[in-house]
């Protein structure tokens, strides 16, 4: 009865959820692997004594893979996706679904015409505690309508080849899909505010940045952008509503008191700070699937974050806001 | 050798004065009142044993008086300002200094005139204790330079009579003062944003709104501004720098486990919140002007307070960014 | 290469364990389950799709069986998990190991003769992130040597059929445990204060009181016991050394402002505030068994906490302190 | 108006109230200064343009000097304490009222021949803001009976002058007086644990070490002194009642997040955590006197402290518990 997942791409990221399902997840085991490069294929289906196969299309399609892990790079996601659609098996993608809105939609076309939700976009932070637990407050009606949110990502430092559209499609996409999930709506509008550059990191990069979007009912959500902030894995989130205000925790296991302070240690990257939230969103995926249920974020929501990106993007450079438009929610997607 | 002091125009907040000057500070007495109202004068007078004047200007001028507090009604402060320089008095003046630009003009030339700064303008908050540490910190080179401060100013309720631009005018000049005041530059443009109002109070108001504020370095400040909160009166500043951010504390004097969760009491008003910055900011003025010294915000920064909330009222009603110009710095202000 | 784990007395502990086992860890699967009450057995076997035996010997020395978890009731323990060692097969006994510290002494003179380290007892909290966290920062030198812990343990309420003895036996043998890992060091007297009582409970219990444990150093554990606090599951830890305290975080996952005040959500029993070190603890015994290796607390550890329980029980009704004296370490134990 | 004070003794701490008095504080005015050293009295005398006394009988009785503040030596403070309730004076001794009981009941007979309270000792915990929101939630029966108290007082270092006792007479008296003001009980027994000793300073201190206090309701206070705690001064109470727990707030100005973790700064030493205390406590009574009114600790709190700490001194070297008795309360101080 154990899952057999194919997984498509593995680098770091799908290395780390082979790791997770080996070692902490019920239900499941990765038994097969392709990779545009065969010897990283082979290499890792040796580690896990799995088979490598050829091509993706080949692993999609083999009656001793039943369901797909896509972690290779954006742009390969598409076909793998749809081939996965018609082959009739569940895929969990990692974001990005598709860089652009348009292959989000041939994606949703072929989920469509296969009748059935089978696509699962890897945006970890809806399966996190804190996340949750806010989301809860806001559904069950204890602190009234939300009115605003604000946000920040801040990261120690990024490399070199960190470019300027990253801190949306990279970054700021987090806020973008977990906002989309927390609020229950869609986003109209996006604008990029551009605060004193940071003189700690690269000249070619606007950093920090603020994005504002504005949501159908009109919820103002800011997310300051800050990826060179030097000294953590900082992700504040505080929910203002008609009455109350309700913020992230500061996930500290313990605090100290000693020369420097009273103080508590800072998580340094996403692994430290979402880690359980990748194991709990994998392992609901699996549980789900072995049940023939879909779970987490849904073609749509990659859709809607290609979107909500395309905007924040041209806001970069954009004098004021930028709407945001979508097609209309297919009816499998409502 | 204390420090004799005349108020004009004691209301709610004239009066709290003279109860914190005759009961909590040292080295001043509140022996003269003027009032539009010379009732109200008299009453006053009486309690404390002191003198009603008839007009402003006689208690400006009586040699009985060392200094003057004004806490009239803001259009009512110009000639008093003025009359207060010219007679070589200390002049400490509730904020706004005057409601126009224009007339704070009209003090600086009359201060000028007199060759030496007399007038306070009473911003409380660059006395409190939180945001003082939070600028030594910033002064010092602590955590580098400045490049965003998120604030929020957020009240239980307001009355009716609270019309749209007191939101500006009332509301975040507080943070307008305090943000000048901790960053030590002047503000070059503003921007009002308009969030989802909430549905608990008046549908003329926008509220909540967020004022954003960009600074000469480019430094850019946001300003939540929420008057309508529910839960208490709580003022957030978050102070964002290339090498850690700065956040005031949360002002709890204890903290308690019970069955509603592990919590603090919230302030419920401006009182609670900032009594002691009150006493500071007072005691402060009056020890200066016994030693003919000039301490706090300057009739420049009352000024500068002015030019900003027309921007910010501007803005409420304009399409994106209203620049903000101010005259040139008189060497006096330097 | 599934770990086939045989459980014996699922009743809720050991349910809440195959429920664990079978959803959210990685390696094993309960197939055989037995109990004194075979109905029960039964049940649970059906559920699982697995075997039940009708005795535990049965289960126990049945090939089909790699590992055994024993859940059953304290007194009925020792001759479970002396089976299992002559059988030669790893096992998860529930705290506590035995109720006498003779009894321990008959399993860790089987398991001598085994010649090898087979059995675990189910001391979550050294499974916990803060605790580790905590024990990490103390050996790392950080914080220099450690001098006191200040503990307490603080549910809702306890039934009625709780008594006195449970105070230590089931409620402090945690802390007693915790501190021996987070120490280092073996415990040399015990000693209980009884504060004043609270009215909101039976008449029958001292609740609270204060157990207080020297350990062979010195150092000075003091652990507040308080079952009928009314407000929450509150477990506290403070560590103070000889450069700075450490105390364990307050778990909050969001924290949030409304009318009640600032305030986080308090754990209100075992399950929540340990629900993932319950998880950790099952997850790495398996790992480590399905790779010949012991984890977690020993038998000498389960011999320890009886021992010290002991001499609490005898402390509730001794004036002053209560030696304790323990047995030499065999080496198996060193 | 102005209350006239004579001043015996100043020496840090009375200079620290003179400044307190002449710069922060209403009402009053230090006019005259008396000291062993006369020439620190010339001094003193001097930069307060006041006059300084022979002795301290001169000063007392001088038709110039309305009230009293004692801040000399502990053994020298009786006889100006009864000289001054003879002179129908209020006085502000500071702790100790003095040494030995025997010496407070001599006080209190005089006081009660005076037929008034008089006497005012020098404990600021009962001022500060903190203790103060504790003791009203209390009160006000928000979280019911009090059952325990968990107290500690760390303080940076102390220097090699400071003797066994005076952790009891110097350090835990502060904690005494304040639980006492909070519970509104005598205490009854006292006892001292020993802990493993801090390496980090001198050999001939039991440092740290706890004084464990039972009230006439069974109340019990755990007091942890901790003199040589290298980090801060850092005072805790954590009061454990029926219905809820209540905690001393962090005292944070702001938070910040950096290299070191998210942190505040500590207090270093009582001035800055007690400064404001120090500040309510002189202006309270300088209020109340002109009043001709009693505020603040009395001559039995003065006793009650004395005896209680003279029973904690003898806990020192005794084995276990060692009862407090203290004599009838008399009526004045009911």
């Amino acid at each position: 009865m154990t899952l057999r997942i194919g997984m498509i791409g593995p680098g770091g990221m799908g290395k780390a959820h082979i790791e997770r399902i080996h070692t902490v997840i019920s239900g499941g085991r990765v038994v097969a692997v392709s990779d545009v490069n065969p010897d990283n294929a082979k290499a890792v289906a040796e580690q896990i004594d799995g088979t490598a196969y050829a091509t993706s299309a080949e692993l999609i399609n083999s009656p001793d893979v039943d369901a797909i892990m896509i972690a290779s790079y954006g742009p390969a996601h598409k076909p793998d996706v749809i081939a996965a659609i018609e082959a009739g098996k569940y895929v969990f993608c990692e974001k990005p679904l598709a860089p652009t809105a348009a292959e989000c939609e041939e994606i949703m076309a072929a989920e469509q015409k296969a009748g059935k939700k089978l696509v699962t976009v890897g945006f970890m932070r809806r399966f996190d505690a804190s996340y949750r637990e806010m989301k809860k407050i806001l559904d069950d009606g204890e602190v009234g309508e939300a009115l605003m949110v604000h946000c920040a990502h801040r990261n120690p430092t990024v490399p070199e080849m960190y470019t300027w559209d990253m801190a949306i499609n990279d970054t700021a996409i987090h806020e973008i899909d977990t906002m989309r999930w927390l609020l229950g709506e869609e986003f109209v509008s996006a604008r990029v505010d551009k605060p004193k550059k940071t003189s700690l990191r690269f000249e070619h990069l606007q950093d920090p940045l603020v994005l504002i979007l504005t949501s159908e009912s009109g919820v103002r959500v800011d997310d300051e952008v800050f990826v060179n902030c030097q000294y953590g894995y900082d992700i504040q989130c505080e929910l203002v509503a008609e009455q109350g205000v309700v913020r992230l925790g500061d996930q500290e296991l313990v605090h100290r008191a000693d020369k420097l302070g009273r103080r508590n240690r800072l998580t340094m990257d996403h692994n430290q700070r979402f880690g359980q939230a990748f194991v709990t969103e994998v392992q609901e995926w699996i549980t789900a699937v072995s049940q023939d249920r879909h779970t987490g974020s849904d073609s749509w929501d990659g859709y809607a974050a290609a979107v909500v990106c395309d905007a924040g993007v041209a806001a970069l450079t954009a004098d004021g806001e930028v709407p945001i438009t979508m097609i209309e929610r297919p009816a499998l997607y409502a």
